[in-house]
């Protein structure tokens, strides 16, 4: 028998617009001002953000067009192929189908290409010259750095500075597309000092690298500052993972019972699920979204739902999440991505009315879970995406238990071989 | 208007066999034993290799068919998209239409799993449990390691000190697959010794490691070698890309007039370049076929046509090649992949017959070339690769000064993501 290992798209396939989940939350609380208190109008974050940005950030459109410049340069790797994990599936020995949806195949190794791209765009008509932004493993600081350079605009990248210790390879990658790198915290910036004066060991945060890159663009010309997830038009952006995986699974004649992906802040778990979650709304189908976060940074399943910052200084709107509070810091586990203490308020509202639900994965499992993906299916997965596989595998096994025939899919967010020092130190 | 990015073809349209050359070159001098002199007989080839690849080294037939296993395996990252370079065509300002294959989406990163799949395959049918091989940068013994945990064997790669010096990831990726590295020249085998007291300091060389691969396969039970370029298999499993590109080229409504591809032991170059040759052979057509060698291992420019080991010690049959020598010793350049002394059979016949030419490529030039790449086109090119970039930038920019609108393609045999180190010291 031939077997469909994988389902493409072709460049015409590729979607024309994104899903705008707001349009079936309208009731999704408002973010604040942090100086008011008062509910955060759009023109409050035009200091920070580019215009269009901010009109998608509140948007209750369902339907939002992707420019036509950004989908000609989404090309240079989307669509993104649909794989049966049939290897995955022999060595569990599960009756359940798997399938992930391979993000790992951009040229930045990850999911992050997909917002830079329609961020900088924004930025570029605008006006924009010079975009900051931070990074915690590096995946979205690569991405923002192709995609400035593909629009001709500097970028500099505030990265945690224990993942620029880990993943210098990351920092190599910034810097061959062109992007400056700046380990944070750093003494270039007050708010830099500030936490340096404070906590002088500190192997940084995805919120502390925030306030940098924030205070950065407020106080430079022509500079604006772009952020990698959390955001409603991040996850907005990252709808095209789902909406593609949606046609694709047509294709193979199939469709998901159990949709998982990684949890930082919620824009890649929010980009594949989120497409699939409107069918729920319409009554037609019902599914399992299960958020995979760390145990080592559990917003959900021990975070508290109220207003919080984004960044660690105070300096973004509050945000109405599951948060371990802005200042928490994050153990240094190796899934960057994954150091955030928050939850995007999208997510943060479907959790909260029970549409998703959170598992915990511990770092001591993903690594195992990493190795053992890559020789059934032959990619090594990036530590983030490890979650959602780890999360994948909990629920197979399930299936091997009881029979059942469940679809799962997962979103494998990037690969893991600029992480390979993380993997080095597990047991083959 | 909309820009077609890339052409992609689906599962279904894997090719379902391999082209053959040979069928088109009856008349290629046979290789020799290196002990008797002789015409090599198959069975001189059996304690080395598996049947089922040397009836493929000696065949005439035009056409072998993929056996369903390997094809199977394959689709994991097969068909690869062919990509037209339109960043690239922009920042050069040429009239050339450029197009790439792109072999960097492999899970390893290069093409090298095309010719590993089918001989691991080969290999455990025969009931082999072991397998032996050389790797300079590390793409190929990475191909194997995962190979053969996909096929149930054992895998030991004999590394390139220098590459396994300069390429740490490289080795951890093998590891993590499941494979043995052991650095070369290493004191395990009688070779390896014999090397390390006549050359100390020796960086090593891929005739020195696959010395000691031979070596080990020849003296151990139940173990075969396998090498990842020179031989005929290995080019006739490589045509796979060029079978796919041709598919793809119908589906652009375009056609090649210029093929290139880096120059190590010819089967990147023979894999993409022989199938259009195919039509060449039947009058149909005509074209410019260019190996890109480095200047610093020029064996098609600078090299004599004779016979030669392809080893260093004298191990291998005796291939009549362009050669520099068998125990000529390459500077340690980053391109590991390209530091063999010697061309394969087919692809020395077919230069001595005027059908393709080469270019020496300075090493200099190449982490120049493969930053602009990198930022056109978003992916950094594996060094290798960086040679066929820059012979397909010399011929774009003769096409502007000529006017002329050439269709150039070139194989992106692989992606750079683990040669970061060698882009470090390049001015960005």
């Amino acid at each position: 028998m031939k077997t469909t290992k994988k389902f493409v798209l072709t460049d015409d396939q590729l979607p024309e617009y994104w899903y705008n989940v707001l349009a079936d939350i309208p009731h999704l609380d408002p973010m604040l001002n942090p100086k008011t208190g008062e509910v955060l109008k759009p023109e409050d974050m035009e200091p920070l953000f580019a215009r269009h940005l901010i009109e998608q950030e509140f948007s209750r459109q369902r339907w939002i067009e992707i420019p036509e410049e950004v989908r000609t340069l989404l090309k240079i790797y989307r669509p993104s192929p649909l794989v049966r994990a049939s290897g995955l599936e022999k060595a569990l020995d599960t009756p359940a189908r798997i399938y992930f949806k391979n993000e790992s195949v951009s040229p930045v190794g990850s999911h992050k290409l997909n917002s830079a791209l329609p961020q900088v765009y924004y930025n570029k008509i605008e006006g924009v010259k010079c975009l900051t932004t931070e990074t915690g493993a590096g995946q979205w600081g690569s991405a923002l750095s192709i995609a400035a350079k593909h629009f001709g605009l500097d970028a500099e990248v505030f990265m945690v500075r224990l993942s620029a210790t880990q993943k210098p390879y990351r920092r190599m990658v910034m810097e061959t597309y062109g992007g400056k790198v700046t380990p944070s915290p750093s003494d270039t910036t007050a708010a830099g000092r500030e936490l340096l004066a404070k906590y002088p060991d500190t192997p940084g945060s995805l919120g502390m690298a925030i306030a940098e890159a924030c205070e950065a663009a407020l106080t430079r010309p022509d500079t604006k500052y772009v952020l990698g997830s959390v955001l409603n038009f991040v996850t907005l952006h990252q709808t095209i993972i789902g909406l593609e995986a949606e046609k694709q699974f047509e294709i193979a004649g199939d469709h998901p019972d159990i949709i998982i992906g990684a949890f930082g802040g919620g824009s890649n778990f929010g980009g594949i699920s989120l497409p699939f979650y409107r069918h729920q709304v319409e009554g037609k189908r019902h599914y399992d979204f299960i958020a995979a976060e760390s145990t080592n940074c559990p917003k959900l399943t021990q975070g508290e739902f109220r207003y919080d910052f984004g960044d660690s200084s105070g300096m973004t709107p509050l945000i109405p999440m599951y948060t371990l509070g802005h200042d928490f810091q994050p153990a240094p586990i190796h899934a960057g991505g994954l150091r955030f203490h928050g939850a995007g308020a999208i997510m943060s509202e479907l959790f909260k009315e029970g549409v998703i639900r959170a598992v915990d994965i511990d770092p001591k499992e993903i690594f195992e879970t990493g190795i053992m993906f890559s020789r059934c299916e032959g990619i090594i997965p990036a530590p983030e995406s490890c979650h959602a596989i780890a999360a994948a595998v909990h629920e197979a096994v399930k299936c091997r238990e009881t029979g059942e025939e469940k679809v799962i899919l997962f979103n494998l967010s990037g690969h893991g071989l600029l992480d390979l020092k993380a993997y080095e130190s597990s047991p083959k």
